[in-house]
């Protein structure tokens, strides 16, 4: 099931069920975190708006009035689950080793979600804007204490996501050991928030086993694929519920997707290819300037990230 | 003025105006986060009901019946703006001194914020179950790139919280440097919110200026006072909103309060105090164990918070 939320002029927009196609879909009448708060009630009044449009109903799908899935959410916490990541960024950087045999997480702000095709506004080239290209899960209400095992029945949907990053802020503030906070402003979001059967047999072991796409200006810039992460997001999820309760709607990131073989399938960040670029000796890609397109996507799965950073 | 919010078995509870003894109470027939998001509209209907108050109106005041004042938050940055607690740290734990010329923040778990007299759940003895005293900020629309000048206009209300914390646990993800998220679960909130005005002389260059009591079982642990800011909430504020705008309800956070004269005025965390005794070369001072019961006041100020640890 492909879910989506339309921009009905409310803070939260409507929650529209979108057919295989793309090209219709149907209101249901509530908003996408109503829907998380109670989804076993909604999960079956959205099925059956689903087999509406399997039988050729529903109205066009409007793309361009498509807000993010949850336009705010409330939790969102990121992880950093590629080890080839990692290993590049110390390599290039000489950093020493992050020393932890947990998984890596933050918590990011989670109040607001930008929409995939809106421009996404920062106040400085100075501050070397870049994306990541990264996988997420929306759960549902996690307990405290949940373990792995458990987890995976706790997941609801599956994102395609761009972690916006200010790499001139974020050594700095990682030194500090406090975490991110103008290192990371909002996060843009793929139009289409899927369930995990929906992925078939590219949901596998907690992870999305399909190659995450990265245009620059129109240029290729990566296609590694999900499956390479060291912990998957039931992982994640257990990581992240140790001692707190997750609300319904909690998003967990996978961190910047990467995989061994960048020389052939590339990146899905400028600091990741900056980092290759320094270990090769050659000159380093530069970051983003105002005006540049990012776009990203996942096949058809999560409809497509396509836009411009602009001045604030 | 003095706000609270009482639970009428919704999530988000009723705002209501309390007197200035705290016996008496109105209900103002909107949610915290409402008045918040329409502060301008909601303060002249507040204004109004303080006034009745005055005038000796209101029903009695249940403080049993109390949440936090914002049960949940869109977002929460907490500091650590008090210099002696982070010097009293490195000394005592031979950690180099952090690297920076910033406030220190980081975004810490915002969906729920423990009422002023439940129990707080947490799994484990063994995580070093610590509290932290902390004045904070609840903020309107911020917008980004906001300067710190203009940011005193954009406090809304004045906290005091604990920011239960797990020592065990800090210290490895801090080594990471992407934050805490398993060493921070939800903090508990007094159950008065006051705005800046109510404060009068103890409100100054953006700090409270009001000794933080807490008391462990019964016993005086410490009352430092809050003016000790290396940087104000107007600072804060500016620091948060460098590359973001900050929603209405965002929470912002002094961290520990800490003051030089130690010795005497004692500390409002475990940690601080077992830093003292590891310098002083004495036994340190346990962590928290089930059972064990935490207050916190201002004065009358706030209200009190008067909390259980309990095993989840």
């Amino acid at each position: 099931m492909r879910l989506a939320t339309r921009d009905d002029a409310t803070r939260d927009g409507t929650l529209v069920v979108v057919s295989g196609d793309a090209a219709r879909c149907l209101d249901a009448d509530m908003t996408m975190q109503a829907a998380l708060d109670d989804w076993t009630q909604a999960e079956a009044v959205l099925r059956a708006l689903a087999a509406r449009l399997n039988a050729g109903q529903g109205e066009p799908l409007d793309r361009a009035g498509l807000l993010a899935p949850l336009p705010r959410a409330w939790q969102w916490l990121d992880g950093s689950a590629f080890p080839t990541h990692g290993e590049l960024m110390q390599q290039a950087f000489r950093l020493p080793p992050i020393e932890t045999d947990k998984p890596l997480m933050y918590q990011g702000m989670s109040h607001c979600f930008l929409s995939a095709i809106q421009d996404v506004p920062l106040p400085s080239e100075g501050d070397g804007i870049d994306f990541e290209g990264e996988f997420a899960i929306v759960t549902g209400d996690v307990p405290m204490g949940c373990r792995a095992d458990d987890a995976l029945d706790h997941i609801r949907l599956v994102l395609l996501l761009n972690d916006w990053s200010l790499r001139a802020i974020a050594p700095v503030e990682m030194k500090t050991g406090f975490g991110w906070v103008q290192a990371k402003p909002a996060c843009s979001v793929a139009p289409f928030a899927v369930t995990p059967d929906e992925l078939g047999p590219a949901w596998q072991n907690g992870r999305v086993c399909l190659p995450l796409t990265v245009e620059i200006n129109g240029t290729w810039f990566g296609s590694p694929v999900g499956d390479d992460m060291a912990y998957g997001f039931h992982d994640l999820i257990a990581h992240a519920a140790r001692t707190r309760d997750l609300p319904a709607g909690t998003i967990i990131g996978s961190g910047t997707v990467s995989n061994a073989n960048h020389a052939e399938v590339g990146s899905t960040c400028l600091s990741e290819r900056r980092a290759i670029d320094t270990i090769a000796g050659r000159p380093v890609t530069p970051f983003l300037r105002f005006g540049d397109r990012v776009t990203m996507q996942a096949g058809d799965t999560f409809g497509r990230i396509d836009q411009r950073v602009v001045k604030r």
